[in-house]
């Protein structure tokens, strides 16, 4: 019997994957309190990793992504790290009913020095918490630029939830 | 009536602005038991946006940011950053006298390759925690460099606070 | 008397260093509650700062350092990171026997926008803490790539901490 948010994820479409297991020595989640630290996600999905790199060639004009551009496809690749992010906390909770909040997400976008768009990116994400959780998916946040990510990845993020 | 710290603020000739808006799908600040996390500040203050970036080309020799250098306005920018931090610790609790200690501060720097001085920028936001709040404004920190900032801005800071 | 932790530290030949003053207005630890957030420590050691930047050309194809190489020495110089974190963390508590979980590491890696294997790099911080601390050791954990970093630096990694 599915929980009242995992039922919100099937109306919205939305599978959890298995959750992606670490790259190397670590674990994907730690609990301490009433606090969940889920390590930095990839846009893994079905169709592999969303890998690449923004420049200022990729931004929208009026600050919206077009559907298709590579600006939009990177706010997807947010909104699949999200969904990993879920699957983690789901495996480290049981029940996603028991996120109460969730609290933090920081999200590192792969792009060069002229790329000055990323909160439209990790938007992607964020609305996707949103979405799910409602007030309970209201989160603080920082967006920043890196050189690179692990395995060529556009973007990367990690969060931080409250749990019953 | 204002609170010691509010008090203190006065004192440094510092008026905290309205907190600025989020530019996305997020909220400015989330607590969590006595932790408050506060989002990525950008440097906005009553001159816009502090914009750039930094290379080895801006480092002061002797490690001292020199006046009107650009390094020492990245550094001013990231005092800016603080009190925007600020400024959204003032609205999520009401009276800045409930902050009970600055626990972090994660500073990322916008700069290309060739730059080192990171700590010196950060410490423009480190220096006035320290001002404002005595021991209590002791925190814990890292300084980074990133590829570019939202808006292009120069520097970017979050916090993590301990409340009453 | 040394403690169980210390004893495995010194059965592995680490000795724990003086821990590395701050670069600036800040303070190498924070606890509140029974977390410990340990500032970025760089890797510096007997041999002072590993410096230098990763590209494309340091990747291991197997994705395996190979020993003396770039990649391999990045990677130590992670787990110099994490000696480092346990100098503070040993200060902090007085006795890492204290230390419950190793709760989150971030690793910042120096390199260009062709570089993708983060994760090797950090490893070295991360297979280190596993050694030292058994399953109290696995942490969840973020690895993202930087422009540049504090004096050159090839790495920068943070933690937080459980304690008693």
């Amino acid at each position: 019997m599915a929980g009242r948010i995992e039922a919100r994820l099937a109306e919205m479409g939305i599978e959890l994957p298995e959750p992606v297991a670490p790259l190397a020595d670590y674990v994907p989640f730690v609990r301490t309190g009433n606090l969940l630290f889920v390590s930095g996600q990839l846009p893994i999905g079905g169709d592999g990793l969303a890998a690449g790199q923004l420049t200022a060639a990729d931004h929208a004009a009026d600050g919206v992504p077009a559907p298709g551009s590579k600006l939009a496809l990177a706010a997807e690749a947010a909104a699949l790290c999200a969904v990993n992010l879920l699957a983690q906390a789901k495996a480290a909770t049981g029940d996603l009913d028991r996120v109460t909040r969730v609290v933090k997400l920081t999200g590192f976008v792969s792009c060069d020095a002229t790329f000055t768009q990323h909160p439209q990116v990790i938007n992607g994400a964020s609305s996707l918490m949103g979405r799910v959780f409602g007030e309970a998916g209201r989160h603080s946040r920082a967006a920043v630029g890196s050189s690179s990510l692990p395995r060529g990845a556009i973007v990367e993020v990690e969060g931080v939830f409250e749990i019953e």
